[in-house]
């Protein structure tokens, strides 16, 4: 079944059934100030950190799923009802929720008055605008009474659902006209408050969540609403909240807009107070002042439109096929920024809580959205690499308000550094910014041993190469980045987590493949740079180091029908056909078939075809299988997952990719489209009651065929799978590679594809870019004419600016 | 206004109106298996650990308050209710809670049919017991649905609201007969599952949430439960549940019970499985055929009726006032084996997270249960010790589970030792069991350098000795017994807990007058200890300490009026009339009244009098004032309060008796007991609405006269409040005191108490004490006549068993 459709002109998801299989989300948001938003007005806002800057409180996993948000009430007469259905969940004439670009417009009616609900974070501006515009579509007067709610958080996320000894007394607001002032513990060391505020006359308040809602009452009938009219409280402790009270009176045909900003200000100290006990409300108001009228948010969130149009604009695709359309030109794009700002860090499944920026998540992520914003990209780079240790290992995590490292977690994930080489190659050959390479960037954020970007590449490099096992191949440390496969863990311990508990890596054998191949791939990534900047030197000692390195792999990593994974701690193969359960994985599979080890001895070809044949499933390929049915302890996490779920043979979007593109080096077209299109969440849309999440979202898993409910996905929005897929239609199977000299052209489609229109920014130029494919191949090119001169190879070079025409035609020499 | 009553002959408190102004809550089990339960059957079970091994899954802080626990839906005809009320919130015809020792009653009425809840623990079994008594008081046939519910944890209550990206992934149970097991984990390191059974023959289950609940409902309305039918579900991941369904059908007049059962197993790992994947049940159907039948079910409720009843005939009370007597006889005492058995871990205030079992803390709580339980307060003392370090400080906090201390937290809090004194002499004075001073008791857990007891009362004297300040008084490190007091910590930085983060104890100057007179009086207990067991020597040395220190408190603590609260950092005074807010401080006046310095020179009489006029309100004593209106970085957390809430100027029903044994010293039985009647739950009960927590507990905190809404209280139940409220009434005011040599008498009461009667086991003898006061007297002793033989002085002697008549008569001499 669907519960909406795409409306590409617009950029929007159209949810028409509230109740959609799981909460369907937006972000609000892309510096500072963030939302979250579900299709029925749920979610959450924080400022830059979603543990330490929580500004509203929501519950996850509740009872209702997806309790707390910014909620509106209108009392008409004896029907209470709300814009998004819920929190009221009473029938609505017309439900519509519109997800675009980083803003969700939700439009709800009732008894012949509509409320359109319009959610967004104007640029450069640290607060979320709601524009709702009551409209009276009935022949008669209309009175209606408007109650505003959203709850406050008491800034730390962890600690306001653990600690309420002290939490329950803390509670403090001001109200000012028709402003609330969230002001909790700005009396002692915070220098921040929230403010939620409308640009009307209020009739009344609330601002004491008891009062308003009362003890024994559910979002869906708040006792103030209830009563039709506010308390006037005033929280002292307890849970402060924040609502409005509008009496709207509206004549046949009428409209009336309203705009509510939820805002956050930042003082310095010796700017905190107006007098003892009163906030500075400076800022707030000169925030409201710029939103106060419907022009002026209508033109912010015009501006906000234009922002995302140029962005979405580096690569345009026209194939002729929607459902690939919408997610290479609008979704893909869409979801790899959302990461790019978002990490892991907050999402309907992540917490805000656990989990910081990535060393490795946010490397990959990279290449979804450098083409985006490149000196967004630059500055990321740039707080990554000072995360690295003087020996070239690597915090795991680090914290996004403070950009340091997280202790927590640590390191010793030793595939971490490689993916600095991907991050730094991928800015340098979309942007021709080499001047990075020399920047000075620190070591654990200590500028006094600050080094050259390039002194950190070669770290990198070379710590792989400093910490290989008894077979030449990388130790594989905590992890590489199968996180759950923890060789050296030995947990058993259900109180510790395998993520941060301590290891034995001390004498351990364990090495891991996938690092291997992901070597081989960013070891001649690093090379090529090398020979770009002139270092040949360097380049050949790396050079022998990979060359070593591929030997390895074919001696010690070929199974004799795939490529293994590791070797455990005690030197034992893992997926291996000896093994019982765990017998063959993708990871190294798609790494060594990426680095096209063995290639001419068939190891490639013969790897992905097991692949076919053991992993893949309708919905997309299992991690590992046979799944493991009971703990290994040598194993760790990976084994402790139910079967067909997450590590343990659930289907991983982020790694698919990787056989895609392993698909791609044997030119085999047909097989990498097919994989994709299986993830693809376009084309799961009418599956919507399995698949459960977004269908304009890409999410972590789908449960794989040892699972309860193949198909079933969890874990949308925050995932490498983003970025990787969005780079292997782009780059692999479309073939549109940024390279240091130009534009380089390589595609490997369907056999069937008759072609398709590519524009693409790229350098200073654009390119439209026609590929033809007359033969029915899937990969080869005839020839590449660019601007009507046909070229040698394949790399259109970098044109001075303006635009271009660039007709490929496939088939076979 | 009242929302129920006291059924003091059935010690139980009747709760008649579910709509209680806070959830009015009871605990279940006493020993390993422990369940929190409100008037309306919300709450959550755990076994030892409300972080680490947490069975059920609860909210706190929630919108409904109090959202999930054991759940019944009735489904009788198209009404569906449920018999607490919630979450159906159907009106009931008929609604009562009976809170007693250790089990809760919920009865509710509806259209006819009567159901019947009992919840209890029995004694040596890890389950929660339910029995459901049906009765059909209509004159039809009834054929009504009955669904139970609930909601399994998964074990680690921190993560479970954390980590969804893993937890959504996990859940695993297994469905037999009419058991649902809970396995989640089982296959990896976890060697316990839990289950819930019911006795009967069911015709369906649900075990996964969503299923059952539907996405969009809450609790008040399943969507299996308004259709009528259970959907068969068997969790995979998601939010595993436990429901069982059945249809009943109940002629005129006829009644039903079903037993349920939520248990918890722990297995051997060579015991773990019954055939692979399948968990082994053997011990939970043993369990299970333990409570199989109704007739099974009220032994074991008599057996743990007959247990508390024997718990609380240690000391009972006739003073002609029934709210003095049940708090004694019943609340207090019940409130203070709670307090043993949770320390601060798990309430509706304390989420069962952040918390382990405090050092001072338990070592407090021990005055008032020692008495009920000797031979467990023994151990508590050897555990408590053993996380004392060899130079005599300790951890501040340890886990339960592990009893080791808590790293998170640490030490350094300096009055944490001497509190150790105060629980080993308590244990003694009521024991005469002096073998446990030669208990080889170990040093942070290391029993390689274990030493006697005793030894460890000695590094605790000396720990004080050996951190004295410039001015010969204690240093307070961290903090002292006000943990918000945190003269060293400095922080700025709002992310940081004042609690764990760094202090700048070296080179500080903070010294403490409440350590100072809590080592005045705990150094006396540990001198006349050393006397009792010959170690003149030794108490020689400790009473030059004791007399310095007295000297000390009398030149640099005395303010004029009062006793000084301390020294800051730098030196300066805190608690002085010198300071603008913060003058004045219970703690100090409390401990340096108790230990009666100065008391010749009037400065005792001063202090008090001065507590009366600057901190004295009509709901309890404030902790101090003027209340504090701005952060004082060099304070800590206290000024982090908004004025009149927690340790900023808030009632803290704990330190309030200090100030009333204060008074007794003075011999002032009419200020004493002032003090201790305003504060006491069972004089409050008209005023609920206010007060808002249980009348029949104390609570931590009463909101102070600077505060929004004083009289207003919260974080009920967990709290020291219980153990000092009833050691000084039953101690100080009512003047029973056990002592090495025997019981000691020193009653000091209001002039106007005619007498009281007591009847006290000590010893294995039973002093049935009747105390009159002809002369209108507060304190004084006319004569004490034992069995008819007046005695010399006022310790009636150890007696060789059995009961014995004692008559004390007040007066002036």
């Amino acid at each position: 079944m669907k519960y909406g459709f795409f409306d590409d002109k617009n950029k929007e998801y159209v949810i028409t059934d509230p109740q959609t299989p799981w909460p369907w989300i937006n972000y609000l948001g892309s510096e500072d100030f963030f939302s979250l938003i579900s299709n029925t007005a749920g979610g959450y806002s924080f400022y830059k950190d979603a543990k330490y800057r929580r500004l509203t409180r929501y519950r996850y996993n509740n009872v209702p799923m997806d309790s707390g948000g910014r909620y509106f009430y209108i009392k008409d007469e004896d029907t209470v009802w709300s814009p998004g259905w819920k929190p009221c969940k009473t029938p609505l004439d017309k439900y519509e929720c519109r997800h675009g670009m980083n803003y969700t417009n939700i439009i709800g009616e009732k008894n012949g008055v509509s409320a359109s609900c319009l959610f967004f974070v104007p640029l450069n501006t640290w607060a979320e605008v709601q524009k709702v515009t009551l409209t009276n579509h009935s022949d008669g007067v209309k009175k209606i009474k408007l109650f505003s709610f959203m709850e406050w958080a008491l800034w730390n996320a962890a600690t306001d659902m653990e600690n309420f000894q002290r939490n329950l007394s803390t509670g403090e607001v001001e109200i000012e006209g028709s402003t609330i002032y969230h002001k909790t513990e700005y009396k002692e060391r915070r220098n921040h408050y929230a403010y939620y505020s409308v640009n009307h006359k209020i009739d009344g308040y609330d601002t004491d969540r008891e009062s308003f809602m009362g003890l024994y009452n559910g979002f869906e009938e708040p006792q103030a609403v209830e009563d039709g009219q506010a308390t006037m409280s005033v929280a002292h402790g307890w849970s402060p909240i924040a609502s409005h009270y509008l009496e709207v009176e509206l004549q046949p045909g009428a409209s009336k807009d309203f705009v509510f900003i939820l805002g956050y200000v930042e003082n310095k100290d010796h700017e905190k107070w107006e007098r003892k006990g009163v906030i500075n409300k400076t800022k707030a108001i000169e925030t409201m002042a710029k939103f106060d009228t419907a022009a002026k948010v209508d033109q912010a969130f015009g501006e906000l439109k234009a922002y995302w149009d140029s962005l979405l604009t580096g690569f345009v695709l026209n194939s002729g096929d929607d459902k690939l359309d919408r997610m290479v030109n609008i979704w893909n794009q869409y979801q790899c920024m959302i990461t790019f700002c978002f990490s892991r860090s907050a999402s309907f499944f992540e917490s805000g809580i656990g989990r910081g920026m990535g060393f490795r998540d946010s490397n990959q992520d990279l290449i979804g959205f450098v083409h985006q914003v490149p000196e967004r990209a630059r500055q990321r780079i740039i707080d990554i690499a000072s995360t690295q240790f003087l020996d070239g290992a690597c915090y795991h995590q680090y914290q996004p308000l403070t950009k340091r490292g997280n202790d927590d977690i640590g390191g010793g994930f030793n595939d971490d550094p490689m993916w600095l080489i991907l991050g730094v190659t991928a800015y340098i050959k979309e942007t021709g910014d080499f001047s990075i390479l020399e920047e000075q960037v620190p070591f654990d954020n200590d500028m006094r041993v600050a080094k050259p970007l390039f002194n950190h590449l070669t770290l990198s490099f070379d710590h792989v190469v400093n910490h290989l096992g008894p077979h030449g191949l990388p130790l594989i440390g905590r992890a590489d980045w199968n996180d759950c496969l923890n060789l050296n863990c030995f947990s058993t311990d259900p109180n510790e987590s395998y993520q941060t508990t301590g290891n034995k890596t001390e004498g351990s054998k364990a090495e891991s493949l996938m690092i291997a191949g992901l070597f081989v791939v960013y070891g001649r990534d690093y090379i090529e740079l090398c020979k770009v900047l002139g270092k040949n030197e360097e380049a050949a000692r790396a050079q022998v180091h990979v060359d070593n390195m591929v030997e390895a792999i074919k001696q010690h990593g070929w199974d004799g029908e795939w490529f293994l994974r590791a070797y455990d701690f005690y030197g034992n193969k893992v997926g291996s056909n000896e093994n019982e359960e765990g017998k063959i994985f993708v990871e190294s599979n798609g790494w060594c078939t990426m680095a096209e080890i063995g290639k001419e001895e068939g190891m490639v070809k013969k790897a992905l075809d097991s692949v076919k044949e053991k992993l893949d499933t309708p919905y997309g390929i299992v991690l590992n299988n046979p799944a493991f049915s009971e703990y290994i302890i040598e194993y760790g996490e990976i084994s402790s997952y139910p079967p067909g779920y997450k590590e343990n043979a659930g289907i991983f979007c982020h790694n698919n990719p990787w056989i895609m593109i392993g698909e791609t080096k044997l030119g085999r077209g047909d097989e990498a489209w097919e994989y994709f299109r299986k993830i693809c969440p376009s084309y799961l849309q009418e599956i919507s009651d399995l698949h459960k999440t977004e269908p304009y979202m890409y999410a972590q898993m789908i449960a794989g065929k040892d699972a309860y409910k193949p198909g079933e996905a969890k874990n949308s929005w925050l995932s490498g799978t983003a970025a990787w897929n969005y780079y292997t239609i782009t780059q692999y199977i479309l073939g549109i590679q940024p390279h240091y000299e130009g534009l380089k052209i390589d595609p490997c489609i369907p056999k069937n594809w008759k072609g398709y229109q590519v524009e693409r920014k790229f350098r200073n130029s654009v390119y439209k870019i026609e590929v033809r494919n007359p033969d029915k191949v899937s990969k080869g090119l005839k020839s590449i004419t660019v601007d009507g001169k046909e070229i040698e190879g394949n790399i259109i070079p970098i044109m001075p600016g303006g635009a271009h025409h660039v007709l490929v035609v496939l088939g076979n020499e």
